[in-house]
Parts: C-alpha cells; sequence; structure tokens
C-alpha cells in the first residue's frame, strides 16, 4: 500500500529545476503497464492505441484548498482521488482507461518529495486500473497555488458496442447504483470535525470513510459489467446522489423517483457516526463517492452487487423525487461558483 | 477575426455560477466541426473517433502571471494560444488534431467576459484547425490564479505511416525549420520595452512580433508534411531552437551543428527592431515560437518554405553546435523552475 511521504524536509522544486522534478516523475512511473502504449512520456504526444477504432475522453482537476486541505490527504491521497475521478467518468460510460496525461502546477518553494508522493499515488491508482501514465505537463504557479489535472483516454469496455450516455433513461426503468453512498461526504465531516487526521490511527468504520473520503477506491469495473447487462442510461456520482440523478433526468426527459427505504437503507451504515438526518443528507447530496448509478430496462438485469434505488417516471418536468416530493439538485450538491 | 473583450464591466464567475459559465462556454462553441465527434461535451466523457487505430495525446498549460500576463494579453490571446502550443506538438509528430479537452481553474472574482473571450479564443484557433472541443472541466482557485490547460488528441496524418519521433535524427542528415524563428521572443522584449500593447496602434513588422508573441499562428499542417516527405525527427520550439534541437541531439545521439550563415539570415529580419546582438539570441532562445524543426536523410526532401538550419553529426556527447562551438541549452531557454 502507499505511504505517507513527509514532506515537511528536503529539497523544493525549484532547488531540482525542471529536469530534477521530471528525472523524480519518470522513476516513480517506471514499472506501469506499457502494451497499449505505441509512444510514451517523453517525445511531443504520445501514441496510444485504440483497437476499436474511438476514444474515451475526459478531463478533471484538483485545486489545493478547494479540492483538497494538506491538512487532511497527503500527496499520495490526491494522487489516487484524481486518477479515480477520471477512471470513475469513463466507467460510467462503459468504458476502461488506456492513458492518462497528468499536469502540475505548482509554486517553486513546493516539496520535491510532495511531487514524489503525488506521482507515486497517480502510479499507484493508474497501475491499479491498468491505465498508463503517458505524458502530462509541469508548471510554475503564484506562491500556494497547487493544482493537478489529469485527462483520461479510455476505449469501451470487452463486449460493450455503444457508450452508455446519460440521456438513455426511459419511463418504467429502474434505477440502480452500484454500492453505498455518503461516505466521502461523511468522512468529510468527520475530518471537519476533528477526527484523526494522521491515518494511521482510528480502525474499523470510521477509517472507512475518512480512507473512502480520501482514497475514493470504488470498483470502476462495474461500468462495463453494467453496460454489458444493458444499461440504459449512466453517470458516476461525483458531485452527490440528487444532483447526478437530475442530471440524467434532464438529459432523458424523465423523472428519477428514489425509494424512501432505499435511501433510508444506505444511511443505516451511516447513522452510528452522523446521527440520523446527517447520514440521509450525506446519502442524497455527499459527492465524491464515484460509485456508478444507472437505469435498466429489466430489474431482472441489475448487476450483483448493486443497489435498486427507484425507477424512472414519464414527465413533463424531468428531476427528482424522494416519497413524490421534488428535491431541488442546488441544495447540497456542490457548485464551484455558487453558495 | 477574434475582438478584444472588454473584461472591466459586467458579472464574474460567481455571479453566474456554474451552470451559467457552461452556459457561455457552450454557446461559445455552436458551431464547431462535429464530423468525428461521437459524444460531445456535456455527457460523463467525449467519444471521438480514431479511424487509424491510435490516438495521439498531449496538454499543455498556461498560467497568469506565468505564461501571459494580463496587461499584453486579452483573453482570446490566451485561447488562441494554449490551442496552438497543443495542436503544434501533434504536428511535431506528423499529427492532426481531433479532439480538445479545456480546463478553466480560476477564482469567483473572474469576469465572465473573460472566460467568455478565453473560449472565443479557443473555439477560433480550434476551428481553423478543424479541430472540435469535446469536453473539459471548471474549477474555483485561490484569489488571483487563473490556469488553463487544454490536452489534445489527434491522430497521424493522412498518409503518414508512424509517428515521427525525437530520436530518429542520423548523422550526415540535414537540419531544417518551418518557418522564422525569434519572433515571439522578440514581441515579449518589445512589450517588455514598452511597446504599445492594445494591439490596435502600430503595423507593420513591429506589429507582426507582438502578434505572434500574443498569438502565434504557425502552419501546422507542416507537420505532416514534413512527415510525408520523410523526416527522420521532429520537435516544434516551444522552449527555444537550441533547447529543443538540444531534445532531438540527446534523443538520437548526435550533434546539431547549427549553420552560421543560416542563424544571421533568420535574425536579419529582427535586427532592424533588436540589434544584432538580440535578434541573433532570440533565434537561438526564444520560446513560444511553435514553428517545427526537423531532420531529412535527403536535402532534396526538404519541404517548400522550410529553411536549412545545419546537419547532424556523429558524435558521443550529443548537443548543438553553431559554428563549432558547443551551446549550452540551459542558457537563454525557459526552464519552468529554474534560474
Amino acid at each position: 500500500m502507499l505511504s505517507v511521504t513527509d514532506v515537511t524536509r528536503g529539497d523544493t522544486l525549484g532547488d531540482a529545476g525542471e529536469a530534477g522534478v521530471l528525472a523524480e516523475v519518470f522513476a516513480a512511473l517506471a514499472d506501469q503497464p506499457t502494451a497499449g502504449v505505441l509512444v510514451g512520456p517523453g517525445d511531443d504526444t504520445a501514441l496510444v492505441r485504440a483497437p476499436r477504432g474511438s476514444v474515451l475522453a475526459t478531463t478533471d482537476t484538483m485545486v489545493r484548498g478547494r479540492d483538497w486541505l494538506d491538512e487532511w490527504s497527503c500527496a499520495e491521497d490526491v494522487g489516487v482521488k484524481v486518477v479515480t475521478q477520471n477512471l470513475a467518468d469513463l466507467a460510467a460510460m462503459g468504458g476502461v482507461g488506456t492513458g492518462l496525461l497528468v499536469t502540475l502546477v505548482a509554486p517553486p518553494d513546493l516539496p520535491l518529495a510532495w511531487a514524489r508522493g503525488l506521482t507515486e499515488g497517480i502510479a499507484w491508482a493508474a497501475a491499479r486500473a491498468g491505465v498508463p501514465v503517458v505524458g502530462g505537463d509541469l508548471s510554475s504557479a503564484p506562491a500556494g497555488t497547487v493544482t493537478v489535472t489529469v485527462a483520461a483516454l479510455g476505449e469501451l469496455g470487452e463486449g460493450v458496442a455503444r457508450p452508455v450516455l446519460r440521456s438513455g433513461a426511459r419511463p418504467g426503468e429502474v434505477l440502480a447504483v452500484s454500492g453505498p453512498l455518503g461516505r466521502s461526504g461523511a468522512g468529510w465531516q468527520l475530518l471537519r470535525a476533528g477526527a484523526e487526521a494522521s491515518g494511521q490511527g482510528r480502525q474499523g468504520p470510521l477509517q472507512a470513510l475518512l480512507d473512502h473520503h480520501r482514497r475514493p477506491l470504488t470498483d470502476l469495473t462495474q461500468g462495463p459489467v453494467a453496460a454489458r447487462a444493458g444499461a440504459t442510461s449512466m453517470i458516476d456520482v461525483s458531485d452527490g446522489l440528487v444532483r447526478d440523478a437530475d442530471r440524467v433526468a434532464r438529459a432523458s426527459g424523465v423523472v428519477l423517483e428514489l425509494d424512501e427505504g432505499s435511501v433510508h437503507s444506505i444511511a443505516d451504515a451511516l447513522v452510528p457516526v452522523l446521527g440520523q438526518d446527517e447520514a440521509i443528507r450525506q446519502v442524497l447530496s455527499g459527492g465524491e463517492e464515484h460509485e456508478l448509478l444507472a437505469t435498466f430496462a429489466d430489474p431482472a438485469a441489475v448487476p450483483d452487487g448493486w443497489v435498486l434505488l427507484g425507477y424512472a417516471v414519464g414527465t413533463d418536468a424531468p428531476g427528482v423525487r424522494l416519497g413524490g416530493r421534488r428535491l431541488d439538485p442546488s441544495v447540497g450538491g456542490w457548485d464551484h461558483f455558487g453558495g
């Protein structure tokens, strides 16, 4: 497993210079999978195989102070998380990763050990998914600013004939999710409330929530599994269940009716830690979960391990409902520039 | 041609919210080429055709205060430049663009008009090259920080059988460049010396240098042209001739011997503006030029319009020489974290 780097001592990016930083990065990327890579890092561009004749492409960025706090997350955590975010987007199309581009924008006083830890986190999460880092960029930033951007390339999974869009849900279909919800938001609440931040201390359910907030490790193979099973629409839960379900509902022109019993049942695992109200709030609006939310025409097609969450209803006013009551996606979920 | 936006009035990103900003962005991208796009912006990922069975991938980022100054460059300039940088990397492999991912990281007080201008610059430069924007990300940043990151997908140009790497130069081959050098660096020197910054005033050679610094518009179709003509190695001049030639020399294991007459001849166009010494310095070390530098086994194969610049020599100590004297790539060229 990944370590936690001590970044309080040693060289900075400025001490090492661009070539020195790149040498560290390449060292951390030495043992990558290379089967699909025709040209890897170090030339003007990478060249990656696309045997299916098409390429999935997405990008997701993390900003220090916005998407992570150094007090709560080490460099390795950030690396794991930014890779998971990107690969979850590919999974939500029924895809798998084929290559990553990584951009670090950081001030010269950033510890070199932090950049190394970031790269190790990225390499670890990428290798876990069998995806190579094929290129990237490095740029200096104003003091205090650190941003990590990953662009992910992918292809449709084996046996997946077409991408699963947000727009394919139809009235009468069932809605299901690939795993629990609210864990990352619960972990964030725990950290905010002063739970231990070292990652070494407490074990058990609390630690699992902290871990999922820091290093979400969902089973992204469930994306292609769901696609092969006939998922008609899919999205990963990155901004909260209601907010992401609302995107599917609007793209598809349906209401997604959440089942109260299902929501309470998912929340049960969080109740001992958060209490009833906050547990339900985190299930409905906690972001960065990265489980997959999908609709299926046939309830029997829902893959093993997925949890039924509700169903799609025809409507003139697309959106999300819980127990017949319409939920406002702007409450709770994350808006980068909103209140 | 693109306008220069007045960003001193009106809404900010924070006023508009994430959905409002995205609405502006999508409006500016309404008239894009879509032939190769199977799934465009708005779903979890894009899906782009890759009929050749492989995909070129690269990324390049620009940081306010490092890669541009608001006093000298408007939002449209930044958009054009970041696209050109990425497409030049594809061209240097013998490739053409098939899709762009754009990430804007900016504080809530950034004028919405700036984000719109950026998108218009990106859309303009992308459309000029026939490349669609297929996705992106938007994130808030600490006050004062603005970064723009583009990841570019591409494929080898028509009739190009394999990518042109940096490592293919062999002793006895000729070195050539697709156009003038030193213009962007000269433009930067002019701005630093207080030349008009509005972009509306002076015409003629000075203006052309300022324009090339702000909006480099090289003929990137020359990448596939050179590849078809048999280029054995290629790179785009982004960090300065000596620095980029040094990368080719080291990857190939040769000395690239620059011809003094050729260097002086390229510098001649800059002498009236910069004087002799500074003109030669900018030709050798001025970055952000984005002309293509390539080697060819046969001098007769060098494409029309390219300028012969020297030749490759066998060696135990790869590097760049001018008039028999070894040039230090670390002098003059750009190091993101160096002195």
